[in-house]
């Protein structure tokens, strides 16, 4: 299944701002949702109730698992302007229990609009090899090799060898993953599929030696910036800070003619020992 | 009046969600209140809402302009667990229109519940002069000098030298404010507190060339690592990307210990001309 059917909600006919999706069977990981997969889910509904075609600042708190099924995404148009529309929402697993709460902002990132902008770029996109020199990712590591295919079978990500051997236990010291994205199916990554592009990569603390295996999303901020051109995406996820139980992780998402697509910022939780 | 009181929320009577508040006198920049301060009000009837006293992650979507005079939080539980809560809140003014519309989740970030987490810090605090060679704003830059005492007397904001030229007409050309923030009144800054002190400092990119001379925020998001020392706070804003009409404001806020007590990051407008 591809990712616009994978990601496909239906609007409310009773006039309400209830939307219905699913986890789409194949998108899960080991029985939960990729949380930016849930992001795009609740972003398609969004912008429907929002009448906007692009997320512009979307944040999303993490509450329980996505498990595969059905969800229903509880949409509420806050404040519909000239430019932009604020939206928030509840994404609801089958027995009502919230899955993830989110508010953003929606908006039409038609190029045009902005190409007399001023613009001042201070930091260049991050360095790859090609992609076919890049390791690539077919399962997230550690999961059981017969398992059925997956997430990672419906994305296409490639990590950086520098940033890839913590797969073998070798990890790099540098709080950092950095790679390519793309969606396999052949379809173009679009300004809602940015929102799964943000937190697909492993963790970054993966390349720090802490005695950690799970680091679970508190909340994610994504800024999508232009709507990408079609090809893959360069993105850079970086970690300064892990202090008081938590860490931040910084990303930045390119696309393929050196534009600056998307921001992230994500907290996360470091569980306790 | 003080931080606390200017602040200050009316828990609901009737069993609902609804906190009443209040923009205090003296608090506003020119009959607008500052976003920060906006986010403070908001987090206080938050806070009281989660039954937690700490924001651990808050994001605030600008809707409209707060005036000064009296708002109504209407705050929403969305999920209570056993160490966050999670509350929506939309803060509105006095004709009940959206000011702001915020999604947060609260915690206790009593130190010895993260006394022995693990810690990895690869960013060390930004390197300021001593206060008092720094430069004090005592109003906004470009506001007239004969007007009433506004928020910046309430609080006691000191800019490293390198960056305060742009006052004079002399932009240091990067995209950069640092300094020293404080509450007046003798108030010590809590985690409410640097809600206000993330978005206290003049715009980052009053330092570049461009032909921009108000910075409208769409979206703020702050995360909260631990409470503050006693003592003026470390701040740093930068940055990196003026894309597409928009660009980001990446913020770290230190207390006198050295330790990161906040992280910041907004998204702004560039006012098309």
């Amino acid at each position: 299944m591809d990712f616009a059917d994978a990601t496909a909600v239906t609007p409310p006919t009773d006039g309400g701002g209830a939307y219905d999706g699913a986890v789409a069977p194949g998108w899960d990981i080991g029985g939960n949702a990729n949380g930016g997969y849930l992001l795009s889910i609740a972003a398609r509904a969004m912008a429907h109730a929002a009448g906007r075609p692009d997320p512009v600042t979307l944040t999303a708190h993490y509450l329980s698992p996505g498990k595969p099924g059905a969800l229903r995404i509880e949409t509420e148009l806050v404040k519909t302007g000239k430019r932009f529309a604020t939206v928030r929402a509840v994404m609801r697993g089958p027995e009502g229990k919230a899955v993830i709460a989110v508010l953003g902002t929606f908006g039409d990132l038609d190029p045009s609009a902005a190409a007399d902008a001023p613009t001042s770029v201070h930091a260049p996109p991050p360095d790859l090899p090609p992609s076919d020199e890049c390791v690539a990712m077919r399962r997230v590591a550690n999961s059981d090799d017969g398992g059925p295919p997956d997430f990672m079978h419906n994305i296409d990500l490639r990590l950086h060898p520098e940033d890839a051997g913590f797969m073998a236990g070798e990890r790099s010291g540098t709080a950092r993953m950095r790679g390519w994205f793309d969606l396999r199916h052949g379809q173009a990554v679009d300004t809602i599929g940015l929102l799964t592009a943000v937190d697909s990569f492993p963790p970054t603390i993966f390349n720090l030696g802490l005695p950690v295996g799970w680091v679970p999303t508190v909340e994610l901020t994504a800024h999508v910036r232009a709507r990408p051109a079609p090809g893959a995406l360069r993105c850079a996820f970086t970690t300064r800070f892990v202090t008081g139980g938590f860490l931040e992780e910084d990303g930045e998402v390119w696309d393929s003619t050196g534009t600056l697509v998307a921001q992230s910022r994500q907290l996360a939780l470091l569980p306790r020992g």
